[in-house]
């Protein structure tokens, strides 16, 4: 059991400090023979990176990721893989603030009343910095399962604004820096992330993550159900105070027969689905539907509001964080979402793999019994 | 790893199919010493249990567990409680169709396109069946954790009819079938459910869960914490498709000043919350205030109307599911969602405890370092 | 993390006391569509079952074990298998002594010192009687691992007798009561144990085990290495104090040109090792090479002699055993440590493949890169 | 599950290979609060370091260790430890014949049967250097344990010559190049490495490792045991073929009366065995004897000897090993096999308080129920 470690088979335990010397993490597990480079990370380290627009924190990391093992010539060997970022911009700066009082909404005084000592310096270990390490992970785990699954997420709600689904584009994700796959709702948050930012307050976000080409039979009954670990993943990003499946919260309100996704046969003998209310998942099993999986974010409680607050000593005082924030600390959760479902989903490809030597790639019928 | 297993230090293992001779699971990993008794277990059973009112399944089961080992003179040692539940009202009859085909929104195809095989006598594993041995481990896990927290459920919410959260009143949870806080509501839902009965339909729900007692420092950054194994404990009961910890969804709504719970000092030296947005868990790790989740259960699968559905030959076909079946499965999710909770905090409280040899009981500051 | 559980994909986990009213276990990812039936099981059991000769204890017990989940019409379905042997022969006694006694060399004590409490009717979780359900446990392990695998074992020491290896004849192991593989050994061990029995005194004994036909590649650096995940195993039986792989202790006197294992070609490209020193095991990870291992049982500690001993309420005593108990325990090891390899073999090869979709089955040069 | 991390509370997780850029660990699961800095690491690891004697392998390392997270002011936080040690002296040379052949005797074809690729550059992962990761993990969990409890180990046999117990004094163990207790026995091993070396040749040992101080109670039925745990993190060092707790093979030839450990009562009214044949465990459970363990290291397969070999094409070749090499790398072993134990105790030291939170300090008698 270890509480910074996360999957099975593919396996993630992540180490460091927003402002200690480094961060990293060792993916033990990865299948051998697989190509790995740098090179093959850093685009995922890049886009989630800090200081790219004006709408994250402007903290200045290059975040060059090194592997220090586990690859030879080349070649994944089966080995542990270690990766490593360095820190660069740890403002030097006064943290006696911080470091005496516990700010509103933040992990501060629940590490304190768990440890009692913390690493205040930048939010210590629960600094959304340790994310960059699951980013990099993830791209590991897009190796593992191949080119035929694509992950993607979106950004479909920033405080109360919805995105028009009805104009959806995963293009356009790439073009906006709010991964909004609608241009119209993107221009929207450019001004309400700037009112925020001037008002020195913070917004929430909601995030909407596609896996397709997943194949059927991954995850299982009844404590290891995909769906699940998906959950426990997703919640365990920093800040996120839900998490939903395929229609989640909304499937309350269906009866049966709207809710249940009829199925008819392909003329090729697969399986076609007519809705996909599951999600991609019956019974914590995936069908071969697109996995679809959402997640709340919560607003940054670092903001420039006063609040009222205590100290370390026991206390009352007003706090107001100053210095580089997120308005929506969402954005950068998209990226970061994107990763743990490809984690969830390397793990539970050689999970069924090694019970089920001959896994089936489409939802094909029948299936022959072993 | 085990796909039949959750928790670490407090460790339940489940096992059984809906219709073979008995269902049961192994609990490791409690501590000795506890008084422990069949008839501390049954009345939480027969709180799950079906037949109770018209609007569940109509199974009789008379539930009655049966403690095998791990007890000796009316105490716990330590060693393995193996728990068991005879199947008694498993009607015989005719599977055939549902032997043969895959029913809309149901488990039945994942297992067949992951195991090529299953056991189709009243949904085998995937039965609701299964969730027995949950609420037993959970009386287990209450003894665990002790009297001084309370763990109660309640359903808010039955289709798109919501609970008056003004006339909340926990008592009245035990006055109608429905787990309902408010007498009101409950009343509606009488009719509803009878209506959606009658039709043939079914219906999903909403429960929320409140701990309240639950010492500060249960959890850990940064993949064991609380919430995220509260999210995958409740993701995990058949059915559910959604789950919120605090403001949940509607967090992602609210300016960062809103959702910051401030904190004042009590007289009596512990630290006040003034609010409990988070529902108490920041950064992972809880703070002292109650635990507050939410999770959503999809209608029923099984309903009267008649549904495209395709054979395990490939065919397509049409299917009803006629016989005994819950019109609104997230009914008895109640006690369930309960123990699932408990077996949580049973486990992090071991956890804790491990590490931290003095674990507060109160979030009294300030707190020495070791 | 489960104290009463072992394997990681072939997942056992074990339950129930000497007395109470059934011992029993869960078999957790075994793949789906084995043949599996009770009568698989069985012989393993009637094995192991005591009252067999009168060289081990005479408790009698049919040890007719049950199937209870996990199997539909013949054939493991993937969900978890529960097997239970109901507990006929608990003779009811005034365990007054053994109550508050603790036998010297026994668990009473430790059990004691870190619980506080025991169930001390026939030894209670520390009794042998538990083994039975590793020996049923390992009837699944060797349907996973197929016949392509053989898994044998002999006792080839008894006191300070040892097996002649020159007559070794692993036919003789099924003739004589003591799983010996030399008759004329097994002569003399018949005189031996008669006049320890008589004497009132117990004897030690060593087990060795072969595992052939075992695929090259099974196992992992550096801490899920085979070797020592098969000496927590053996390590793990009752009574038992030492394990060694390949030549083991011997080793140690070796020089470095002798120990190591020379290698050629076969004509059909396979590699062949001209001694097998290492036992099967290089790194952690198998060779295709016969595994070798052995495991010492030390003398039983319930004996007629009178001991010195303490009480419960920490008084100074004398003590001595009476009742049925095996001079030799040891040769109810045989079985059970057989099952143990099999379990670690069955865990690693899903493991194996989990990494390996294309796992050699045979040590053949060149094996291509992935 | 990982195949590169042991311990379930007290976790490390290692990774690196002899000649990439660095080796590292990380440690989960430590206890906040606790004094750490480098320098308490440090004297372990030039202990073990190589080049200290001409009887160990002449690679010169600093191996100076660098902790990269989960300390703050000089005290632990609860978070993640990493350690890393940077690999300096990979000396550069022409690696033809061993990347094309693989050495009798050693892991190399192991891993190339498993994964079909291996770093085979100085040995890639499976290279002693590793265990300076465990010798590193191990002084935290010293500091996890605390200064109560004193571990020792001890080389108590070279090829067949073995230590003279008589004249066994610890002290001793720090004034010779062998760790070996008895200065006589020092000086002929002395000139048997001498010859040794000159020879080409190398040779086995045993170690004996002895923990003083450990209380009563670590450990757990039935697959938790302690001897089991330590077993295995034993047989998990490089080269280890057999692992014994107390008096090991030799209980086998015990009569049942001298195995036995007999108790009295001192005077203060704890518990005094009158014996240690158990080695401080019994039924897996700690005693409050000390613990005593042995393991046998085989001898280094890389000798100047010609040998029979393959190589990775599949043709015979003969192989002699040129280059820096322990004669006997059982000498380096001790601190690594006192770290293990360390690791191991730590682990069952946090695993028992989990469940009993007034764990007791020593064997006394009567234990209150709780």
């Amino acid at each position: 059991m270890s509480h910074n470690s996360f999957g099975h088979l593919f396996r993630v335990t992540t180490w460091g400090e927003s402002h200690g010397p480094a961060i990293g993490c060792v993916v033990d597990g990865c299948p051998p023979g697989l190509p790995l480079a740098e090179a093959d990370i850093q685009p995922f380290l890049d886009a989630r990176r800090p200081g790219t627009s004006r709408h994250v924190t402007q903290r200045r990391e290059l975040d060059a990721v090194r592997i220090l093992s586990g690859v030879f010539e080349g070649r994944t060997t089966g080995t542990p893989i270690a990766l490593e970022i360095g820190n660069k911009d740890q403002r030097s700066k006064d943290y006696g603030e911080i470091a005496r009082s516990f700010r509103p909404g933040h992990a501060d005084i629940a590490y304190h009343l768990k440890y009692g000592v913390r690493d205040y310096r930048g939010g210590g270990r629960s600094s959304a910095r340790e994310t960059a390490m699951r980013v990099a992970a993830g791209a590991i785990a897009r190796r593992v399962i191949g080119p035929g699954v694509t992950i993607r997420g979106a950004l479909v709600q920033i405080g109360a604004d919805r995105v028009d689904r009805a104009r959806w584009d995963w293009e356009e994700t790439r073009r906006n820096p709010f991964w909004c796959p609608d241009a119209a709702t993107a221009a929207r948050w450019e001004d309400l992330l700037n009112a925020t930012r001037k008002a020195g307050s913070s917004l929430g976000a909601v995030i909407e993550l596609v896996a397709e080409g997943v194949p059927p039979g991954l995850g299982a009954p009844l404590y290891g159900k995909l769906d699940a670990e998906i959950a426990a993943a997703l919640m365990g990003i920093n800040a996120v105070k839900g998490v939903e499946i395929g229609d989640g919260f909304a499937a309350a309100s269906l009866a049966g027969e709207e809710n249940a996704d009829e199925m008819r046969m392909r003329q090729d003998g697969t399986v076609e689905f007519l809705a996909n209310h599951a999600g991609g998942v019956l019974g914590g099993i995936s069908t071969g539907q697109p996995i679809v999986a959402r997640f709340a974010v919560k607003p940054t409680s670092s903001i420039l509001t006063p609040r009222r607050a205590v100290t370390v000593e026991g206390e009352e005082t007003e706090l107001r964080t100053v210095g580089r924030h997120d308005p929506c600390v969402g954005i950068r959760a998209v990226p970061v979402g994107e990763a743990m479902l490809a984690c969830v989903l390397a793990d539970h490809l050689l999970r069924h793999r090694a019970q089920n030597p001959d896994a089936p790639g489409q939802p094909r019928l029948p299936r022959e019994n072993a």
